[in-house]
């Protein structure tokens, strides 16, 4: 069986697609993370390739980009005569769930419990760097950070403040949201707004192109930027915007059923 | 009418005597505070004298300390034929009221509402070193000061946060209160408590050299150290022990009357 022509779906692709930033293995960690992340789940290789290919990625890429998985421990795949099945493994999967609550949080982030962790001019910005790391931190300047949740309880000879009201001022804001950021933000926002409704007649591995892509562009602005309140956000930050156009497409585009994508595989 | 001699008082001057940095017109400034800071209040050259020679100064040394006070706008003279007497003007007034109640507060800083003030790196530093200026701050590091009190209305950009716990570290605690005035505290400790209680029969003038002398001493550390609660104190902080120190002398040796010192100087 054929893919359908669909002019809306071509046009589509090429609005989503990123192709100066297109890493094939990192399409394919998006792919699996938002169509076959439940453990059980495998993708045909040819259903692979069937919804790769239209982002213009040559199946050759993919199958160098499915061996970098296998190496680094994210994917097993397994042969049954010619066809293959690739699946996540349970490392993979589970990188793939730490980041899926953020990926696909339809809300922006609320008002929370904040705390300030302030450290000793000098010698203390070495420990302030190593609290930086962890993901609920994000950097007000050399010496303080902003964490989000309670309080630690090793404070490792830092100051630290709960925080009951907080005002943020231009430079902070323009610190937490850099302008490569908000620049490719508010391009995926163009891109988006000049997405119309999808038409009748997608199939199944055309609608994992779109949701892939979708899913792909959006990962790549939603996991850089630190996730905070309004409060927090630049004038001109299109993120939340984003946000609200991704998930509008997405609930347009259903998630494919996987025996739907194998069924064109056959 | 002589001075009666008194050893109590006599070792007791010694023992709060800080004679490598006194300056004459910062004593008569604690003396017009503790004894004559109302409106009206006066005390006379000879009742002056009387107290404060028996720390050692001169009577040539007072004389240069009250012109000094004068042509600095504290203090007012005034002569009757012979005798002259002294009094604070509006403007002395308002400065010794202005730090009465740090000197004569009786309780240690209790938890109360804070707030933090956090610069931008590099431009934001000359912003807080304003904000510093300001009796209610103290400087945490060079980029953040911890206020007292609600936040302020006006952030000049920077980062503001209401502070609704704190742990203060090691650091920050040396920081708050540096080494010399932890000395400072811990030598006026041991001097106050090698004084005995004071017997019967010393004159209005002597409880006033003793009263100008303690209170001279504690203003000198409780108006260098920032008012702030326990958590922040260091392990070996000495002024609590020092408050309750000074007010348990200063109670046994009631402020005399100005007019019993007056009496004595006919």
């Amino acid at each position: 069986m054929n893919e359908q022509h669909n002019p809306w779906f071509d046009a589509t692709v090429q609005q989503l697609n990123d192709p100066q930033n297109q890493r094939v293995w990192s399409v394919i960690v998006s792919l699996f993370g938002d169509l076959a992340q439940e453990k059980g789940a495998q993708i045909s290789g040819s259903a692979l390739t069937r919804i790769i290919t239209p982002m213009g990625i040559k199946p050759e890429a993919i199958r160098v980009a499915l061996h970098r998985l296998r190496k680094d421990g994210w994917i097993e795949s397994s042969r049954a005569g010619r066809a293959s099945v690739h699946y996540l493994t349970e490392y993979g999967r589970n990188q793939s769930a730490a980041v899926t609550p953020r990926i696909y949080e339809r809300h922006a982030a609320a008002p929370s419990e904040w705390h300030l962790l302030i450290a000793e001019d000098g010698a203390g910005q070495a420990t302030l760097d190593e609290v930086l790391l962890l993901p609920s931190y994000v950097a007000v300047n050399r010496t303080a950070a902003l964490g989000h949740g309670p309080m630690p309880r090793n404070l490792d000879d830092l100051m630290a403040a709960g925080v009951s009201s907080i005002a943020v001022p231009e430079w902070l804001k323009l610190r937490l949201f850099p302008e490569h950021l908000r620049d490719a933000c508010a391009a995926l926002q163009l891109d988006l707004k000049k997405i119309s409704a999808p038409p009748a007649g997608l199939t199944p591995a055309q609608t994992g192109t779109l949701r892939t892509l979708l899913v792909h562009r959006w990962r790549r602005v939603v996991l850089r930027h630190p996730d905070l309140p309004p409060g927090f956000h630049p004038a001109d930050w299109a993120g939340e915007s984003c946000r609200a156009l991704v998930f509008a497409l997405l609930d347009k585009l259903p998630r494919p059923d996987l025996t739907a994508l194998d069924g064109l595989s056959e």
